[in-house]
């Protein structure tokens, strides 16, 4: 739940400080709300467990989680860096005038990409040696003469115990460099003078409940940072120790607390690289999404039809698998409140699925949840905050919902609802069917 | 493969007699295709095996497959009728001024949905008791005299051999009427004068790959029907066996043949209705979706970077699961050529797994394509119609591709492609973050 969640004395819950009845009837159902509280809650932590690290960290928010002009200027604020994925990406921290670092990612980055790293000072988080060629032919058509910052990700050949699809560290994921071929890249880049190589990056994978990979994957980085500067003479000045740490979507979740793993990373990096190697300490970035904006996001529904089967009972909702995919694509598991009623009537107490509006049977957002619940009250879904907008759809040509920061008894729009015009506004129709 | 594929002189994959060259090169890529002659002759099939059913019988396109103004119109040319269940739907169709039925569908329709219904008589397929009560409601607001047609959607029991996620005629389904309150239902929309009901409506789940299950519902429906017509001396006078069959994704793949498919359940109705129960033969609709747009779809990519790993080679292309989201959600399999080199160089092959340029390792399109393939090729991927624009997302903020129907050697835009200002158009500050 948000930091700001209470109830109300009429029994509504509250974030925020403003009434989620009132949101809901402001500003229309399905609605994602984010929780400005939580998220500068979340950041305070992950700072608290880096503030003693000796030779600085900087926290940088992975974009991919949600992203939005206000989202950009709520990191900047924070003194957080950037991690982006996309040229739509980076125009959006552009258009948010985001002052702060900037690391540009992705499996195949397009030249154009390139070229805006370059032309805007990003850094560059190299997936492979083509990516660096590439780097180095753009720069030579540019006028630049500082070189631009480049980390290398690796693939630390780290296993998470997490759904497949998030997993990244393994041997055979599609995202860094092999350690088999990692130094030659690394002669590379110490051979272009448009290339000034930072570090190496690695991320282990999504939604991790451990903290025993994060230390593993900084003993293989200790391991090679040692034998690059005894190789190459070159010492890495930074180190990125990726993100994917895990929050709670059910009451079963045991996440980590932010500022355990972050101050366990701190720790790690001391000992793995100062005490037992007797290695420089680089200077850190670590790179949280989910964790930071997660449990800040509440989904509100509007109560539809309510079916009594045999074997189940069904409760609809006006949105679904569009406006949250996880369900469906993660088999995710949330959880659900009636937000008008949070304290419940024990006599109307039943089991309800939660379904979409959606043309599929796949459409169910949560499975046996107790409620008392009635047609037109107001469904909360809890940890919404990540990659549920970001990952949204227009299924059945549905527009996709608003989406409201509220703080201190203020609630504003960070993304304007769709409309029926919107979804209209780009199909065209070719001449021979006029 | 659309019906229309050719391989041009310079081994080059065309399309409607377009090189999918010149359409990546004009257009960009990532690239929907749409090719007309495919979806002109699937029609034709389907209209085929139903032209001797004695009582007439309509398919009705199922919109959520793939829907655009210029598909409505498309639709209106071929002499379907239109499947929509959601207001966006509704005003597509509306926008293309389509001229057939309308059948509104949907487990949780809005009052706005089923007063769009009222006005514009669309017919309405009603999932559930409180659709009438809502229906009989807002009738009683409108001007107008005649009744809104109306189907009962019933849960028929029976289990598809197919995903759980698009399973939907089992017992325990979050679409439609329970048997055991159908003739409470059937009650109620005979005393009352706003709804005229035309009969029953199931639909079975997606992808099927068998004629028995279509079979099985027939019998179901021929049951309900007889008993109807005694306990009510009512004979309802359509039916809608809805939609359902699968296409061929992949080689493995043995889709039944649309006209086999409608000319067998023509064929059924007939037995069990006319010959085996002596009931007088309900018109007939039927509800082609994937079916009909599926295999009409080619999607094409740009290979960008290539990684050779010891376990695995990496294929990454301009696009993925924000523009195909169907292997990260159904675990889909689908069919990859280089499109530019239709005819391969044996001596270039390898096994690769192309992959998308998406934050996360589920991203991936095809697992080991045999392909000759090198960065800036052209990747076409098969039966790509149905459910990818219609499920796309902007996952990394990245834009939605165009999509461009070709027929006869002309291409035309039905949908534009996205840019980074639509991206970014939504979006807003709060006033305490500027």
């Amino acid at each position: 739940m948000p930091v700001s969640a209470r109830v109300s004395k009429g029994n509504v819950l509250t974030l925020g400080g403003v009434s989620t009845e009132v949101l809901a009837r402001d500003f229309g159902t399905p609605l994602w709300i984010m929780c400005q509280d939580t998220i500068e809650a979340a950041a305070r932590e992950i700072a608290a467990g880096l503030q003693h690290y000796p030779a600085g960290a900087l926290p940088c928010y992975a974009g991919k989680a949600f992203l939005c002009t206000a989202m950009v200027r709520l990191v900047d604020k924070l003194g957080f860096g950037l991690d982006v994925v996309s040229k739509g990406e980076i125009e959006t921290a552009l258009a948010a005038n985001f002052k702060g670092s900037i690391y540009l990612h992705g499996n195949n980055k397009t030249d154009e990409e390139l070229a805006l790293a370059v032309k805007h000072n990003l850094k560059v988080v190299a997936d492979n040696q083509q990516d660096l060629e590439r780097l180095v032919q753009l720069h030579s058509k540019t006028e630049r003469t500082t070189p631009t910052e480049v980390l290398l990700r690796i693939i630390p050949g780290i296993d998470l115990d997490t759904h497949d699809h998030i997993k990244t560290g393994h041997d055979t994921s599609k995202f860094g460099i092999p350690l088999s071929q990692l130094n030659d890249t690394i002669a590379y880049c110490l051979s272009e003078k448009s290339i000034k190589l930072m570090g190496l990056h690695a991320h282990i994978g999504s939604q991790a409940m451990d903290l025993e990979p994060f230390q593993q994957v900084i003993e293989v980085f200790a391991d090679i940072y040692e034998e690059v500067s005894k190789r190459f003479s070159y010492v890495l000045p930074h180190l990125d120790i990726g993100g994917g740490l895990g929050i709670a979507y059910v009451a079963s979740d045991k996440p980590i607390a932010l500022e355990e793993w972050t101050r366990t990373i701190s720790n790690k990096m001391v000992e793995a690289f100062q005490e037992k190697r007797g290695l420089p300490l680089p200077s850190l970035s670590i790179e949280p999404g989910r964790c930071l904006v997660g449990t800040a996001g509440v989904t509100l529904y509007r109560v539809g039809r309510m079916k009594q089967l045999e074997q189940i009972n069904y409760l609809s909702v006006d949105g679904g698998m569009a406006d949250n995919p996880r369900p469906i694509t993660y088999q995710a598991a949330y959880t659900a409140m009636v937000a008008n009623r949070m304290e419940p009537r024990e006599e109307h107490l039943k089991t309800w699925t939660i379904v979409g509006r959606y043309c599929e049977s796949g459409d169910i957002i949560v499975e046996e949840a107790q409620l008392d619940a009635a047609p037109g009250d107001i469904i909360a879904i809890f940890a919404t905050g990540a990659y549920n907008y970001s990952m949204a759809s227009n299924y059945n040509r549905t527009a996709r919902p608003a989406c409201v920061l509220v703080k201190d008894g203020h609630s504003e729009l960070m993304i304007a609802p769709e409309t029926e015009e919107d979804l209209l506004r780009l199909d065209r129709i070719p001449s021979w069917l006029k």
